[in-house]
């Protein structure tokens, strides 16, 4: 037997044991059922996961990750899958723990604003559940239907709020983990004092390397007394920037300022019919929401902010039909590049929000030298891009120009002084691109805290941090730009 | 020569290395001069240092900590030795190194919202930089005129307007330190994305047991359109309690709540004669800010839910002048208890804001059964008290009351669900009571984070963690509530 063969029988022969943990039911060996789980939200990376179980308690968590911790057996926790960073992606030789059959929402507690859940519940459920008390839960990403909390956790994600509210780690208070060993260990709570290491916010984006969330107490927040949408349309990207630079310098901290590009517009106008302004080529979606007075002034000012900035016209709409229709183009972008692209690439990267207007034009650049269409659907208001990179798979060589494009404006993020990841995570995507992050001490010092608490390796590897073995000898050595930004090279290609 | 004597050789044996790291004026040895540092604002535990050193540079920093390293000498981190916690403690056999030669800003960048400064940079200083632009630094306890930004990080400090703006973990972005190995590594930064291990907030309030922060990135908060104080008059503490939940139900989130009780008051009065109204059992001063329009409508609700819940007069005041006045007598009440008292202990606990009344009628039980006064001043929006126990300390045996009395208060806070510490920190004087919080796994993954940066135990040992040399054998055993709370016991000693 290979050493490969060798690891796939040692997970094989964990299966009976597993079905003593989890039930019959709750461990799926078949390969047409363990396809399902070959990938996350990032499609391109896959692998049939060895065994899949899917424990209902986070006793049967325990077990199943110390039987892992004893036979060398590596894990992979996975929520909905719906992450886009391949944080999720199995292994053939390893156990996919899938949380989705713990989904309890197991209390409101309306008077310290918090909500306890287990790991698998739907990001909106918890706000569905709160709604009724006038509060919500504010990390909203775009999968916000079908998206777990636990994932929200792995990953730290985002959505179009953070803006105001945040990430995940700003709404999280405590959590009971599941050790790499095996142990149950509780950190914060609903009332956390300063005592102790802060190892919430640790685990938070940890992306199931320092193990499994099993219960989760997230504050919750009061709904707004009032909420209004603005949808503001440009002649060009550029005059869109400047709006969203002097919104932010007036002092104004609206909940969302997200803007989408021509190609972008396009695709949502084909795929849901939003009925932005004709010829626009740029829009923003601007919320605000609070105090209704404060959301009144804030609104007048907004709206001159965007006609000095250049905007062609602006229109406001605070009932929930007309703001769900402005939102219903901004969220279905992602999906709506389907109608005018074979294939795509979600990238997501960070700038200052002063690098914006050179970043833009800098992609323009790229785009145009490469013959690659890139649309652009982001969070302006921190800085959040989330290009979407279009070629046709059936085309020999476009996935791979594809890649270099999008690599290529993450390096853009980068020596603009941003990050590789705003909210969609590190998982295996990036892992390889964390030394252009951290120099060789930052990432010994991630990986002494990873092997502290998983000295086995066994806990979602190869996630996070770069390996020798994926990542080329010397993953830390690497400096410098992509050779495609490089000052005068990028219109070579 | 005895273990300790060696001990003390050991670090005397650095001298002429740590002159050569640090200059001779860097390097402290006389025992007239280590005296000023033996104790931080925790005087009833003292150490005279071994050495100490006032580096000027992350460079001599991490000369100073791998000099310790390689030698196996402990070192103590300390800013300007405000902390109640005794966090800054030194020890006889070890290095004390002191940052408040540290105190440059380096930057207030207006663009990103935040200030890069050294650790030795006062609290206050940050915001007097950042005011002419607008903002301030939102993180404000009392001792903020001296305390030092990286003390504030060490013990992850609070403030008075804690309730609307947090902790010091909610405002750093980025941290330089050292770690206990003497590596200088960059964690977060300006503008940190959803990357890597979020070490920032695990290194906020680890209490110098991780190493030394060595440049600071703290986000910068746009200063509020209005400001109102207001101070309201009750002739119990319970209509007071009634009114902070009814403040806190209503929605209206002020940036500050603070109460006071009678003798807080008396003492406050006799000090800096701050003219609260007279006959006042209770007085809650309530800051409200943010927009004119936001303001004006809280200020009404504010007013007559306290009028509701039985107050006889408040007062409200917006010009700086008369605000000062307000937060005189709360900020100098600490201070102002040695008016009324030969000698006082300055609790620190925090409670869930519904069990606020319950708890302050256990503490006037446990006072009454004792004799030991109790002054309450504390942050109620928050639920974190900061009961004054005084006694008088020629006494015999009344220092020994006081402690107990004082034990037995954070007994009460655990009982109720809250917590051993709200702001001030586990120090030494509290790392034995962390086993009342955690269980042993809980505190064994703390241990395996801490011996992963610090393998060799040398960065501030025995604070923060319970060791079994300072807290007994077994230190993960204790439980159950102290016998002094324990029903109908109080009334007892």
């Amino acid at each position: 037997m290979s050493e490969t063969e060798e690891a796939q029988a040692a997970v094989a022969g964990l299966v009976p044991r597993l079905r003593r943990i989890c039930g019959e039911d709750g461990v799926l060996t078949d390969t047409a059922q363990r396809r399902t789980y070959e990938s996350d939200g990032l499609p391109h990376h896959r692998a049939l996961p060895g065994v899949v179980v899917l424990p209902t308690t986070a006793d049967q968590v325990a077990a199943v990750v110390r039987l892992c911790a004893e036979n060398g057996v590596p894990f992979v926790p996975r929520g909905a899958g719906t992450g886009l960073s391949g944080g999720a992606l199995p292994r053939a030789e390893g156990v996919l723990l899938v949380t989705s059959r713990m989904r309890r929402i197991l209390e409101i507690d309306v008077e310290n604003e918090c909500a306890v859940v287990e790991p698998g519940v739907a990001n909106l459920d918890v706000t569905r559940a709160a709604a009724p008390h006038g509060y919500y839960y504010a990390p909203d990403p775009s999968s916000q239907q079908v998206c777990s909390v636990g994932g929200n956790v792995a990953e730290n994600s985002g959505g179009a709020h953070c803006l105001k509210y945040g990430f995940t780690v700003n709404h999280v208070r405590g959590l009971d983990i599941v050790t790499p060993a095996g142990e149950q260990v509780s950190l914060g709570g609903k009332n956390p004092g300063a005592h102790g290491y802060d190892l919430v916010g640790a685990f938070i984006g940890s992306e199931g390397t320092l193990g499994v969330a099993t219960r989760i107490t997230v504050g919750l927040t009061r709904s707004p007394e009032r909420t209004v949408t603005l949808l503001s349309a440009f002649t060009s990207m550029d005059a869109g920037g400047r709006a969203v630079s002097s919104i932010i310098s007036a002092g104004v901290l609206p909940s969302a300022v997200e803007m989408m590009d021509a190609l972008a517009i396009e695709a949502a106008e084909r795929a849901v019919a939003c009925d932005y302004p004709e010829g626009a080529a740029a829009v923003l979606v601007v919320e605000l929401d609070g105090p209704a007075a404060e959301v009144e002034a804030q609104l007048a000012e907004v709206t001159r902010l965007c006609a000095e900035a250049g905007a062609f016209e602006t229109r406001a709409a605070s009932d929930a039909d007309e703001r769900a229709r402005i939102w219903k183009g901004r969220k279905s972008a992602f999906a709506a590049v389907g109608r005018i692209s074979p294939a795509y690439i979600v990238q997501d990267g960070v700038v200052p929000r002063t690098a914006l207007p050179e970043v833009l034009r800098r992609i323009t650049e790229l785009s145009a030298a490469s013959g690659i269409r890139v649309a652009n659907v982001f969070h302006a208001g921190d800085g959040n891009l989330h290009p979407l990179v279009l070629f046709d798979d059936a085309e020999p060589g476009a996935a791979e120009r594809a890649e270099e494009v999008s690599g290529a404006i993450l390096d853009l993020c980068i020596e603009h002084g941003g990050s590789i990841t705003g909210e969609h995570g590190v998982g295996v995507d990036k892992a390889c691109k964390m030394p252009r992050m951290y120099g060789p001490d930052d990432l010994a010092t991630f990986d002494l805290f990873r092997r502290a608490l998983d000295p086995g390796g066994l806990a979602n590897p190869d996630k996070l941090l770069p390996t020798p073995r994926l990542c080329g000898e010397r993953p830390g050595v690497r400096t410098g730009v992509h050779p495609l930004v490089e000052a005068g090279k990028a219109e070579q290609f």
